[in-house]
């Protein structure tokens, strides 16, 4: 069936109503399953529709993820679901078809798969192309403690872009591992797919043919009929016979519709008969049976609840300020080249894209590459900017440092989505990223206080001869004037922000990184009214170099220092704050508020912060208890 | 020619000695040419020999290197060396022959490529696997700035396992990018090559056909002759005719003799003629023409100075400390699995592997996929123990945060080679490892002050019950007993190691983390002696958790904290300190003692400790100055 709204009131859905483990699943016949898929291709936009969330991801692996858990002996047989955005209908068949309305909400499922959540969910994801080494190591495992069990991966065609899982694939050649690789090929990343890969698998299709395996687990090539051969775009494809999984040495089964849930029983069965590492390619829709998400795959890639308010005030995000200042500068400076791994829409930088398509690079699913892509541009007196989430940075760690920082290249880094992330959880948090930076010789860090600020840093990174980096939160600005003209900070440089009690001779000093300047100066005026003692805020804009100029001069008069950031304490901004004091022998309380030593689970980023004691409330709560410590350890 | 021995006089090189500048080798007769590579890999033995070094892979690549300078307008077209340490004869063509034996000396040439040294060293490289990344940069740079040039990226068989290879060929085709990679295949990594990838290149060979391409830049297929098809095994190739770089859109030339120049010459003159991203497929021979490193590629992967003095007192490597401990603990429980990311030799796992086949795993270049295959396997509640250099892991950072520590997976990290490197200089330099590890929750970071706390570090952080990690210095212990006894200590518990001057009230209490300590009690006894002030030296065993309570015991009679590390100041260890000394608001003087902010040039590692002041004069000098500064100020 294929649908054209969300339904608002539940659906009947009398089967998927009686599978509360998929022990029930396995007792249907196989002629049911159709019926069963349209269930929960129903149930799952209704529950999207109350929870907000992924969504065309979802839709795209109803008959799969139906065939899988009718094939196989999960929980004891091993299903990975690489990302884990698509894994709603597993949730749905695994026990949790009642609760997913809660999904990505504070004490609700987590977005993604999770093992403290249910022994279905066998590894924990989030980012993308884990699936196979994770899968490959349970593989091992099992075959060393001698109890085999069925191993099944399964990974999009923009995830298998990603080199991590091109490694995992080469090594399970290596052990001949008996696993079941399910590469679920929709041509899409977030964004459309990208690069010889994706030709590749569109080179695959456009054979005509797909290698099958007959009941005893023999392979047998069959054409494809005219409609299934007509049903996706091959037009880019490569013109080479050679078949990329076969040369690494995987058994390799495909292309099918993967829509087809008989089909794909069929197969899964026969494939049980094999051993090795075994490669099953199928076909499927982003979207797949609700209409509007076919027809734009990128925009339903996530969709907002049903009945969420529209904010009365609709301020910029901070992708949407970025994008912009990417547009500015490349209109004053031909030498901008731009470049994202597979986040063009994430990123905020469409208009870019649209604008510049000569100086866009989506590299796909590729971080590491991405680093050293923009090295090799530098290296050629190019400017590149890469933009990239904080978590995801992660990835081109290594690169970021050997090929980036060590050669002192002028490459521009705007990291989205740094600090706390709120739905998307722990696996997405943003939360490491000074510290993992900061340690590093030649780089520059920011963090602007508002968006007006965000834009002035990006240029200012931009205009910087070396590596520089500015780092802003996930969603909105404060709500300040954005100034259309571009004007470089001094490198280094603090600003005090706000003085409060100024009659008095003691300050408390609060320093302030990004996000937490303006719920800072909050803090302390609601914290001056009640105290005789003065306060200062200092957004202090850059964590390398810290202004240590500035610090040392307010020491004087300073009584406490409080460092506030929405980031690890350990190893963060307060921490390069402590290291100035040290160095400078200025002996002084210091108070670090930040995130404290462990994962987050998934709530809004509002609540998060609160229960991080991060917001405004929280932070004056820090600064009383502190204070009051200080004011009776001085009269002890 | 076949040599046997290393020459220990310079050998006669006329043709070589003409050449300050590849434009003169460009002058050469193509007959030539083998001439000069003869005498090139005379040279290359004898400098060797006085400089100690990177050996067979330089042996290797002798009739590359003179083909690829004589083809292309060095160093206006772009010639990236992957890894780098094939170097050499690269070196010494480009006008830096006469200071190669000062290579990986303090002040002489660096270990690898490096952009300040030469215009010829277009890419700064050292780590595996950046070259087609960094080279496409190049391309598409030049591409954009309409001033094309050739770009060649020199690549070997083990550097393509890891994935960021083939991200960058994914993006190549995307652009379809005018570079050209060389695969230059010796079915070696450090270690052997291991894979499906590896199979592959056999089965290429297997084939006995090479594409070569005629002076018109036209591809035909020639047969191999009998002699060059069975000069390389191919017994463990895949049984594929598919070709996976067609596959993914290069076009593909080759297999061909790598040590055949005059060939060479005549492929990259031809392939000149085509556009586009193309391959060529080499074979070559790790330690080519010098007879025993031929017949033992691992061992003379690199070798030592002829005339280096054996040292007096025969004291274990830290990396035979943890293959030794890797055995004992794999006797007594079988839960016990070990992977490498291909440096079974390097990190100490040769015996191991022969003992426990089936319990080791080589997963070839590959931090990312090593990290998660280990989270995989713990999952089936095995017992993984992950050994890795700390400059190596920032390769599987993510995953190491993503897979293993948000998930609180029990996997062991035996993390070789941390601190200062020596003469592979600052690519290779394990500086920074506390920093992005202990901002990690969950994660527990230890660090030996000796040979035998190391091996009681693995055999507690094994017995941990969730991720941990032990770091330890590249080269030998200090010399004490090793017991063979497997004890566990306690978890988060640092001991006071020395106590000097008693008689005094007031303390400095100087907190010393792994390769630190020693040098801190030796430093700390020489600073005792001339001044009237106690001092305690703390091993403080872990970085993370930190022993609070110990910190906190010793705080009332402590004048001075001072903090050593072997790890950068900024985020290290001692930032640990700072942040608990805030915390627990103890506001006292405290000098953080580590590596500068800067990427610190090759020297031997005791120079390099030296000039960091990370030795105990370097301590004990600083130790003064601030015990100084500290009484002046509180008398002034």
């Amino acid at each position: 069936m294929l649908y054209t709204e969300i339904p608002t009131l539940r659906p009947v859905t009398p089967l998927l109503d009686g599978i509360d483990h998929p022990e029930q699943l396995r007792l249907l016949e196989r002629s049911q399953l159709e019926k069963l898929a349209d269930e929960l291709r129903q149930f799952i936009l209704y529950c999207a529709g109350q929870s907000g969330g992924h969504f065309a991801a979802n839709l795209g692996v109803i008959e799969l993820t139906v065939a899988l858990h009718y094939c196989f002996n999960t929980p004891r047989d091993r299903l990975i679901w690489d990302v884990g955005h698509q894994a709603y209908p597993h949730k749905a068949l695994t026990g949790r078809r009642e609760q997913l309305t809660t999904i990505r909400s504070k004490n609700g499922l987590a977005a993604f798969p999770a093992r403290e959540e249910s022994e279905f969910d066998t590894f924990g994801v989030g980012h993308s192309s884990t699936a196979i080494s994770a899968g490959l190591g349970m593989a091992l495992a099992r075959h060393y403690k001698k109890d085999p069990c069925e191993v099944i991966a399964v990974i999009g065609d923009g995830a298998m872009t990603a080199g991590m899982a091109f490694e995992a694939m080469n090594d399970a050649v290596a052990h001949q591992a008996d696993m079941i690789v399910v590469l679920n090929d929709n041509d899409m990343s977030i964004s459309g797919s990208t690069g010889g890969f994706a030709k590749h698998l569109a080179a695959l299709w456009e054979r005509g043919e797909s290698i099958n395996v007959s009941e005893d687990g023999e392979a047998y090539v069959q054409p494809h009929p005219e409609w299934i051969y007509n049903s996706r775009s091959h037009s880019s494809a490569t013109n080479a016979a050679d078949n990329l999984f076969k040369a690494i040495g995987f058994d390799y089964f495909g292309p099918f519709d993967g829509h087809d849930v008989e089909q794909l029983v069929q197969v899964f069965d026969a494939l049980k008969k094999r051993k090795g590492p075994r490669l099953v390619h199928i076909y499927t829709v982003k979207g797949k049976g609700f209409a509007p998400a076919e027809a734009d795959q990128i925009k339903y890639h996530a969709i907002a609840k049903l009945n969420a308010k529209a904010s009365t005030k609709k301020l910029p995000k901070y992708s949407d300020i970025f994008g912009q200042w990417l547009c500015d500068e490349a209109a004053q400076d031909d030498r901008l080249l731009a470049i994202t791994p597979a986040m063009c829409e994430g990123s905020g930088m469409v208009q870019f894209a649209q604008q510049y398509p000569e100086r866009f690079f989506d590299v796909a699913i590729a971080e590491q590459h991405a680093v050293t892509l923009a090295a090799g541009m530098a290296c050629e007196g190019l400017k590149p900017v890469v933009a990239i989430y904080s978590t995801f940075l992660q990835r081109g760690y290594d690169q970021l440092i050997h090929d980036v920082a060590l050669q002192n290249l002028d490459v521009t880094f705007g990291i989205d989505r740094a600090g706390l992330v709120g739905e998307d959880g722990p696996t997405h948090a943003g939360a490491y990223d000074y510290a993992y930076m900061r340690t590093i010789p030649n780089l520059v860090i920011m963090a602007p206080k508002d968006e007006n600020e965000c834009r002035q840093m990006l240029h200012t990174a931009y205009l910087y001869k070396g590596p520089a980096a500015v780092r802003y939160p996930r969603g909105t600005g404060v709500g300040v004037e954005i100034q259309s003209q571009l004007t470089e900070l001094q490198i280094g440089r603090a600003e005090i922000v706000e003085v409060l009690n100024e009659q008095y001779d003691e300050y408390i000093s609060v320093l302030a990184f990004g996000s937490r300047v303006q719920p800072a100066i909050d803090a302390a005026r609601a914290f001056a009214k009640q105290h005789e003692v003065a306060v200062r805020v200092v957004n202090m804009r850059y964590v390398k170099p810290l202004d240590e100029q500035l610090i040392s001069h307010i020491t004087d008069n300073t009584a406490l220092f409080v460092t506030v950031e929405e980031h690890a304490v350990m190893g963060g901004a307060g921490s390069a704050v402590n290291e100035y004091l040290a160095k400078a022998q200025i002996v002084k309380p210091i108070l670090n508020l930040g995130l404290a030593d462990e994962f987050m689970h998934q709530a809004s980023h509002e609540q998060m912060l609160h229960q991080a004691g991060l917001d405004a409330k929280g932070i004056e709560t820090s600064l009383q208890t502190v204070w009051q410590n200080l004011l009776n350890s001085v009269s002890s």
